[in-house]
């Protein structure tokens, strides 16, 4: 009966439980409430841009409604609020797409979508192409099973080894903010259909565009050929995180049925069901601010990038290179050479109360260790531009 | 660039994404506003008793608080909302036992802490030990790692093969409504310590007790003998599904603070954070209630339960038995032999206009074709009673 504290967890894990890293913004965004610190870290929306008001009066009609108050909170089924999924397949029919509720699931956030997508397609060391920088949750999801990364140039390379998967963020990419014109979208899914990989197109920024929308998603060129989701070879993850509010974790799967099919029983045993006070609630706002709200962010991320984009011309050393986004939250910086990002975000920290993120975090395989995301969504223009003021004194101190 | 549809995706899916069976309990679910239907079925509380003038009016005030509406809707850090987590360390606190914050992660409901925990725990093929029948969801998230299922008794057999997690629901056990007595547990414990296996605790139906309060839970024996969680070595896995309302996805885990650290990384991984509104409204809503609404709870579920228990005796005829739970939601029955339970189930539904759930769905192993389960939660005693009445008959015919 003696068992004092001296059990070895560690022991006891399993491999895909031991293999996660912990997460640099998790622990970054801890320290936020520090005083004057100007945080360029996160991909965190402002939320003072949140629709509040709507949020809440969608609250407010759902629970004083003794018809739905019950339902709201009581148990219901895995694929998700049939509004709300009707709503969202509404988007794809009028692109001409055939799409029905069978072909959304309703998802805990887009993180869950990828770590269901994850766990249905990848087994250990399965080959999962990306982009050389990506999302630090898809590596978590992704990491989980233990993947070997390649590069999505191996899709156009017919003795590249056999992958299952490719995970593709084409619209204002995390961390690069970078995106992929029509041409480069028709030759991944030419090289995807000839190597036989399925694509994951995860469209959390799609809807943040400032120069114009983006050229039409992988989902649309690949179900545009035969004309419904269901020919589709593609898995699209898009989110309610960055258009409306991350807090009611709501996000979602379009797919051929036959895959919807077996997320739903994936998502049964990861959480059962996603709120369905908040699938109501969403559904509500999504259908009384119509495109009002996705204006609005527009016009003030725009400015807010274009704020960042002018700092960086304005006060960054020679040597300093930079994207320039047409939408989304992120500038991604390749310092010099000889430049330590993870020393200089330290430094940052220390020397000049700003936090941003090194580049090395994004990397799935070999990190530059001389780039850095920084986010431009979350501060006003001024905060935007003394932020880089202040990372531009550091690099070239 | 021809792609019409003749993709064969299940050729595509990975071992553990083509494994997990689908749920009856979420098939039955979808037919449950039948006009008449009596459902003695899903696990599924009365949403009348739902504290919903409570949960509305802390959304309200959450909402329309200008220094609370923008965090509620945030992203936030992956543990869980610090109030919430102390509130449930003070439960461990009131008992003697030392437990703080990091012994808590809050989950998306108790179904999402049974996944981790799998996830963490077992390789594919890991001998994992339960009683002969278990809750469909948690067959559903250890299913997804493939064990090797075996029975608890192999805990006192020291030639038994080796196995990983033992998992335990001690208080009025979903399918059985059976609950262990003290020395049950304590020799659970040494059998757990003596092979070196780690016990996962569902404790789900703990407080819908009707005959007073169950016996100490195995974490609290574990931690009992240091005084601490930290020296536990039981994973306790909670929900505020029943004693509230599912709706607000909240589960929760308590570990020592080494298993809460790696959990935190694959919940980061599975979904980022639980809606931090939920918590935030479920940690008011527990402060407020206190345990007036609990009592509720007992009193009205407790007579469903006498209700059931009364018509079991009164209209089933000889060569039946039944459990005699006191508490939980459910009484198993055991028909006679030559009964076939699945086939009674869709004699049910066309001849009695009455759902339950053929016991089969809930073994880990070579399961029995002559049980029941049996949901008293969801009806007034009346309609307990009839429903009864109604299986009894077909029984009988």
């Amino acid at each position: 009966m003696r068992d004092r504290g001296e059990f070895d967890w560690s022991r006891q894990f399993s491999a895909q439980g031991g293999r996660a890293a912990p997460s640099e913004i998790q622990e970054l965004m801890k320290i936020l409430d520090r005083p004057g610190l100007i945080s360029l870290a996160g991909g965190i929306p402002d939320a003072k841009l949140f629709p509040i008001a709507e949020i809440a009066a969608a609250h407010r009609r759902i629970l004083d409604d003794p018809k739905r108050s019950g339902l709201a909170l009581q148990y219901t089924h895995s694929e998700g609020f049939a509004p709300l999924r009707e709503w969202l397949a509404g988007d794809w029919r009028r692109q001409g797409i055939d799409c029905g509720q069978e072909n959304i699931l309703v998802t805990s956030g887009a993180q869950q979508a990828l770590d269901l997508v994850a766990r249905l397609f990848l087994d250990n060391g399965d080959r999962l192409l990306t982009a050389p920088t990506l999302y630090i949750g898809a590596l978590q999801a992704f990491g989980n099973l233990a993947p070997a990364y390649g590069e999505l140039a191996e899709l156009q390379q017919p003795r590249a080894p056999a992958a299952k998967l490719a995970y593709v963020m084409p619209d204002f990419a995390n961390p690069t903010g970078l995106s992929m014109n029509l041409d480069e979208r028709r030759a991944l899914l030419e090289g995807a259909q000839a190597r036989n990989v399925v694509l994951v197109e995860d469209g959390t920024y799609a809807s943040l565009n400032y120069d114009g929308p983006p050229p039409a998603s992988l989902m649309a060129l690949s179900a545009g050929r035969s004309g419904a989701i269901d020919g589709a070879r593609v898995i699209y993850c898009g989110t309610f995180s960055k258009s409306l509010a991350p807090g009611l974790r709501v996000g979602w799967i379009v797919a051929p049925a036959a895959v919807i099919r077996r997320l739903v029983l994936l998502k049964q045993a990861s959480d059962l069901y996603t709120s369905l006070l908040a699938q109501m609630v969403l559904f509500e706002v999504v259908c009384n601010l119509g495109d009002t709200h996705g204006e609005t962010l527009r016009r003030i991320y725009g400015m807010r990038r274009d704020a960042m984009l002018s700092a960086l011309s304005k006060y960054m050393p020679g040597g300093v290179d930079w994207t320039k986004p047409g939408g989304g939250m992120f500038v991604w910086l390749t310092l010099p050479p000889e430049c330590h990002a993870t020393e200089l975000c330290s430094r940052a920290l220390e020397e000049e109360n700003l936090a941003f993120i090194p580049g090395s975090a994004f990397y799935a395989r070999s990190p530059s260790r001389n780039t850095v995301r920084l986010s431009f969504c979350l501060n006003d223009p001024e905060t935007n531009a003394q932020g880089v003021e202040r990372l531009a004194r550091l690099v070239a101190r």
